[in-house]
């Protein structure tokens, strides 16, 4: 029996720099799935529907809410976001490797349902930088970008949810963490399964 | 306040390719520190004494355990191994990470302590080639290669002692796998220690 694939959950604080760090991540590891979630926000200018989110309207996340299609779904301010579970068991069944992007109440639910995965939390170098990235985008105005500080701050107050932190000093190092961890991952005891029948049957002896 | 050293307590049954591996992996990570056990069995051909071990008398041995010298130490067959306490702590605070080199004996004994640390078991590829390697070395007879296969077998039944295991199919492939566990439990929240100390702080606040 092939070893089933890993979800990894990974969030960061908005200004983190998570979307060029999951691009590159992507470029490095093309084995890897991302789970893609689903919003009624809005797309900001270079967001892609179907691939940085899909993007659909309050009645239509409601009905899949309604259907229980969602692994976890929340409200945050006025929008509505979501992970499907469709997808997510047949592609780890595959034995292949999954990201699941999140914002931290996403992960707040997934921890209550006790959901199997590494959780990965990406730190921003200072609350100085943070700001910095978030002033940086230049498309909000400086009272939006206040309270997108207090919400990082929050978010960052709930690292201890999550089972691995990376500091985004410099992405390539950051992806060079994240393969890292994926790689120890899959070599943890609890859900390693050697190839050798043998080997694994002594190891299963052992278990009991 | 810098992060501590990390504890890798590495284990495999004889034949599964420890000793290249471990050369490897020194060569591959220099910073990495390596603690020599203290044995009174007489070295093999090609041990070097303060490298391999320390091979010192049983008479020795024994003041040394009468003085609390050890973290851990076991008679094996005829023979006496121990781990020293000295320099291990003082490595660990200086922030360098050490590699001990233990047998399963050993580990119980430190899992027994609760001792923290990252936790690593080496597998051969098969039972087939352990035989395989056990026999390649030429130097023992039959009846002693049947024997330590029956104790290869045995340690491996006790993998769940580990909190990792690494199949040694090829030794690269191996050492990096090990040097990715070891970044990777170095980014484990628990024991993560962001360098600004805002964000250190903002993170302390959520674990109360």
């Amino acid at each position: 029996m092939a070893q089933e694939g890993l979800p990894i959950i990974i969030s960061a604080p908005s200004g983190a720099g998570k979307t060029t760090l999951l691009r590159s991540l992507k470029e490095r590891l093309p084995a890897l799935d991302f789970s893609v979630s689903h919003t009624t926000r809005p797309p900001r200018e270079n967001e892609r529907d179907g691939e940085d989110y899909h993007f659909i309207s309050k009645a239509d996340f409601l009905k899949m809410t309604d259907r229980n299609e969602f692994l976890e779904w929340a409200k945050i301010h006025d929008n509505y976001y979501g992970t499907t579970l469709k997808n997510i068991e047949s592609t780890l069944k595959k034995g292949k490797d999954l990201v699941l992007e999140l914002d931290v109440q996403g992960v707040e639910a997934l921890r209550d349902l006790k959901y199997q995965g590494v959780y990965i939390f990406i730190l921003p170098p200072s609350l100085e930088e943070l700001k910095k990235r978030l002033t940086g985008r230049g498309t909000e105005p400086d009272s939006q970008i206040r309270q997108r500080l207090e919400v990082g701050k929050k978010e960052i107050s709930k690292s201890h949810l999550y089972d691995f932190a990376v500091t985004n000093v410099n992405v390539d190092e950051s992806v060079d963490t994240i393969l890292s961890i994926i790689r120890a991952e899959k070599s943890r005891m609890n859900r390693y399964q050697p190839d050798c029948p043998e080997i694994r049957k002594i190891i299963e002896s052992g278990n009991t």
